[in-house]
């Protein structure tokens, strides 16, 4: 039996899912346009083969390991590496013991859907994982690996890729996208300016890292020489294919200091001795900063607001970041974004992009935020709303509002996942086949209609958003 | 092919569509009870011909101009007049040129079946509006409005309109309703009590209207003549048929201040130098003034708690209130209204009628809230939750716990589509049928005791809430 | 006709329903665990007959009562027992009267379907409650409660319960558990340990009632002595077959005091004059005091949070606690928790289950947590959700972060309807049904899984959860 079914995802009521089907089948080899993600790309530029199974779907992806975890299983025995060096489990044959005797915690998840998608799909895996079937899909896989077939470039070209962000910090050099542009290869790997670790006072080694940074604008650390290592680097990231700016911040507070002021908060900030208020206020201020430079150099700025980060400081200690221990919490986006959109919500060609973690704004703020102002665009739902559930609450909550055409489209958010975006990218063309399909039936859409809006949502509104 | 399917909003399994379609067709030629709207009483007084089809769809309808502005139409494109007077687009032709152009915006919407609707089923248009059926159907629109058929009080009949509130500030002289009065017409339009220019002090000119004001109630600006206005103004629009007064307040924050207190922050409000907290605090203790006059006076309160008004400065500068720039904001209710509930919530006779932005209070405060209190109606859906998904969130959330009785029926709040109630109260009578085939089907109801929900539903709710 | 369809619950789309229904087949008889609830255990103490169908049904059933009084009925003319022992209805059959004249209140509330439930199932009572059957009900309940087979013991046999949790005060003697153990009979009827009356220091009279608790923990009125008090009394509850507590606070909010602030804090809270604040936060540091016992002794914590008590002063003073004024407020885990889960987040065999009131907290907080933590579970939908729309959001909301073994599984939480946990367990079960079927249908779980997870959704993660 196959893992997966030709119709998952489609509605129940036979006429609707026939008139899903068919909305799926005109674009379900449509290529990928991946605007947003997370993948390595030191991959493409080195082109090596992945290492094993357990390194590839367990280690690196917290979406796979916070699961374990929360049912009592040590990290360490999930050979995720300790930040002081510790000892871990090495044995990968172990880990993926542990992760397929486990499967059945994911049932209901996005991940196992996303993980059977790339054992069927890619591996040509078609047992359910279990402590019986373990060793056998561990061994198919990494015999696969070792294949050219399956080395980064290669599956980029059968996954029919035509585009793909990756995201990196300020202070990146982005060797590894010159390689990929030096090597000739014609893969569209772009990287995205993501200046969090030089904007959040608190980001690890925040003084440092704005130390660093300065010298990309005139070498001493003063507001403007600061503002200059932006405006150079932002150049330097567009130079590399970039199109977008990306912000990870707890909340969407902006703010609308005067130039004195600000520079004012960037002094007492980098004494080290700010209180947490003006910390927020200085993230607030920088939000507002990086869209007066969109406004004048056409990058597109998506904001990510509302994950609490690293909520427990003994797994902070001992793995560090990105360990599952990240957690949403209230957003407001209202009051938060009005001083940012009362100075750019109208600037010719602005475009932000704007994600939650807190599906009460949806409806309640950004549909009819997104349904005014010129410059906004709703990302598609993020993070654990990345899922069946969570993708159809988004489109039955907001394209009332917002209609269709305040969307950003499809992103894939891909970290851990990197080999496969089409398992992502498939689960959100059926999900908006089934939505479309469920328009239809109830005489909010025509049929003929349905078309155009599909190859929309696959790719065109991407490309529009993101200015591709 | 007709715009509007005959089945339209109708669940998809054959057997629940068959149960909403029977029921629907038991109401959906009942008349038109509307206790809750923002039409021009002018229309009924004066009677005469809707200019043409631009100043009638578009020019008047904020959620129409607010989805093509969001897609880069300036508002002056759209004929939106400008506070200052400045040029904007006089040319009607060219207006609906623009919105017929970018129809497909609003696929998806709510506006997008109003409109459908309209066309159909009162202006005989059946092709879809795009830039090529632009000037058919422009032309088709402007010679009805030209006919006798399409003057204000003949829609009204044709529509079978049993009774149409519209909503009159605390200032207004209500010489339109006096006038439909006077002559002779049968057509029961009835006003509203509207006082927030001058209980909100921050409503604009809010000094010189509470100046004016006071001059029903003694004259002199103290708290007493103040009060004794407003008693004065509410038996005044009482004489013309006033079965309600309406208050549109930032948030649902009621107070319980003495009248020694009320007094003194009446008079500090005055000064024009009250801070933010403590004009919240005088709208909030008007709104215990408000329930208390209600008990002695039987007119049934309405709250419309939630929108962050003018979220624009330069919008509202332009343009002035009301052009789309009203996002909603998180809503409490629990704590907001307790003062005034400890109270009034048991008085004889008092009903207290609410709505919300925020849907996340439907389940967690405004249905237990309703399920409880004698006074407390809930409202229906609300502005951007007048919709499909909207209406069905909101039936599938708050009858559960507040059941059917507690519900204040149905309400268009139309406004700019004035001339077709129809088109909204249609929805709510089709989403009403959806809703209790689900019921049924799923054996939580009757099919005996679904029929007269529905015509409950449809008008028997709102004549018992609005005491009509 | 049956009041109750064989169907309900399940899913329109009759492939669907076919599958839930087979679902539903192989656990509907399974025996009942209930780890949660307020039934009275003198009933199994004492064994003698309900007294009539107004005392099993209505008086002590703040659903009930409730909807009638939200529809202006009082009261007093329901039988509810009066503060200050006035006056109210005595007369059964009046009450019972007043409650099936008004039945159509609850069409479309669980209330309905419960109480059909043990009509027809328990009673025999086969039409619908109205004014016409009221007698008929009346008399036909009665007599049946004369019978022995409707003795509490009996019924508790003939419902197939495997084990219910009683909940009592910490200042509970335990007689009647220990009555129930002593009697030989062999019923599964535990405890569990509640002292919201001795760490809440808003609970009508806490300083009282801790005077009294410190006499367990070596007398006089310490820190310590109180801190000896829970040790002991825990430990005496665990001996009456406790294997939980239970918290119900205001707010979910934690603390991590030192125990010198934690003691200064105590005395401060026992002079009585302690602000708002610090009263607060004596119950967040009492909730993680509770964990540190738990972690020692193994008692599994529960947390009830987020209900603004009491509404209405006038009905608490009338009529005291419990009767329907308890709205939701909006209540944060994210934040709320953290000191305590810093402590105690990966503490081995702890077990923390959350409740919430606020369904916002689903996605964005409680799924997020429960994923992570190793410690944590969530409860099923409470109180106001514990419905049929209610249960359907919550699965359709956690399942896909938290998964299925993240869960507590069923609780029925059931006061006034003790005679009968099935009618609350069937909708879970049917509920279950139906959402595995809609997984399977939609190609997100295979046949051969939902088997297993039907068992375990239906009394083995209860059991898991709170290690019975």
């Amino acid at each position: 039996m196959a893992l997966l079914s030709d119709d998952r995802l489609f509605p129940a009521a036979p006429a609707q899912r026939e008139l899903a089907r068919g909305l799926y089948e005109h674009i379900k080899d449509a290529p990928i346009v991946s605007p947003h993600g997370h993948t390595d790309p030191r991959w493409f530029a080195e082109d090596t083969a992945f290492e094993d199974a357990a390194k590839l779907f367990i280690t690196p992806d917290h979406y796979v390991f916070r699961m374990l975890h929360s049912q009592g299983i040590a990290l360490e025995d999930l050979g995720v590496p300790r930040a002081d060096g510790g000892a871990v489990e090495t044995d990968p044959r172990k880990i993926w013991r542990r992760f397929a005797q486990n499967y059945h915690l994911f049932a209901g998840t996005p991940s196992r859907m996303w993980i059977d998608h790339a054992l069927q799909d890619v591996f040509g895996v078609e047992q359910r994982l279990s402590a019986n079937t373990a060793d056998t899909a561990f061994d198919a896989i990494n015999e696969k690996l070792d294949s050219p077939a399956f080395r980064p470039r290669a599956l980029f070209e059968r996954f029919n890729i035509d585009l793909l962000a990756t995201t990196e910090s300020a202070l990146d050099d982005l060797a590894h996208h010159r390689a990929i542009r030096d090597s000739g290869w014609r893969g569209r790997v772009i990287t995205t300016y993501r200046p969090d670790a030089v904007i959040d006072p608190d980001f690890e080694g925040f003084l440092g890292n704005v130390e660093a940074f300065c010298a990309h604008g005139g070498g001493c650390v003063t507001w403007d020489s600061y503002l200059a290592a932006h405006h150079a680097r932002r150049a330097m990231f567009a130079a590399h294919g970039a199109t977008a700016t990306d912000h990870g911040h707890p909340t969407a507070n902006t703010a609308s200091l005067s130039q004195a002021e600000a520079a004012g908060l960037f002094s007492e900030v980098m004494t080290g001795r700010a209180s947490p208020d003006r910390r927020e206020l200085f993230r607030a201020q920088m939000l507002t900063e990086m869209a007066r430079m969109s406004v004048a150099d056409g990058l597109v700025m998506q904001i990510h607001a509302g994950s609490q980060r690293n909520h427990s400081d003994w797994v902070l200690a001992r793995f560090g970041r990105d360990k599952g221990y990240d957690i949403p919490q209230r957003t407001d986006y209202v009051t938060a974004l009005r001083p940012l959109l009362q100075e750019f919500g109208r600037a010719e060609g602005f475009h932000l992009i704007l994600f939650t973690l807190d599906e009460t704004a949806y409806t309640r703020e950004l549909a009819p935020l997104a349904g005014v102002y010129p410059c906004l665009f709703l990302g598609p739902p993020w993070w654990f709303h990345d899922s069946y559930e969570g993708m159809m609450r988004f489109r039955r909550s907001v394209t009332e509002t917002a209609g269709f055409y305040n969307l950003a489209g499809f992103n894939d958010d891909t970290r851990a996942l990197c080999f496969d975006p089409r398992a992502l990218g498939d689960v959100a063309r059926r999900v908006d086949a089934a939505h479309l399909a469920e328009l239809i039936v109830t005489g909010r859409l025509d049929e003929s209609e349905a078309g155009d809006l599909m190859q929309d949502l696959t790719t065109g509104l991407a490309r529009r958003a993101y200015k591709l």
